[in-house]
């Protein structure tokens, strides 16, 4: 692996893991009120195309973190729309 | 401009427009007990170095999208520090 490719997989490490204690937040409180409903769909989408890009720039670092960052987004709607008064 | 740079362009604005209803609302509401401080300092550090892998790998969108990204996830660090009680 190449210093670039080093340099990467290290931003993607970082904004993978970013969502990860958010996403236990919003699991364990419940709490969604702060969460902004058009943020999440949107980011949603561009993690998708985010991924897509990857793919066609032979981007390994982008294929791992946008994989991951995707189902993070998911949950974090599927719970803003579940747990939403 | 290419195929591929036009989707990730896509992907760019996506991903950084998505940032501004929560950085608006968490901005009007004060309310960031839902958000993550590990979350926002880690994504922060993260978008950081995703700059530079973009600078590096020469990929406008990514420049682009960091760019913008770093200041919004700033702010929303900023505002998690300001009104956390």
């Amino acid at each position: 692996m190449n210093l670039i490719e080093t340099i990467g997989f290290i931003a993607a490490i970082l904004t993978t893991v970013a969502f990860l204690p958010q996403v236990y937040k919003t699991w364990k409180t419940k709490d969604v009120s702060g969460l902004s409903l058009p943020m999440l769909f949107i980011f949603f989408s561009g993690v998708s195309i985010w991924l897509i890009y990857g793919i066609l720039k032979d981007s390994p670092s982008m294929i791992f973190a946008n994989s991951i960052t995707i189902i993070s987004s998911f949950l974090l709607l599927y719970f803003k729309l579940k747990y939403s008064k």
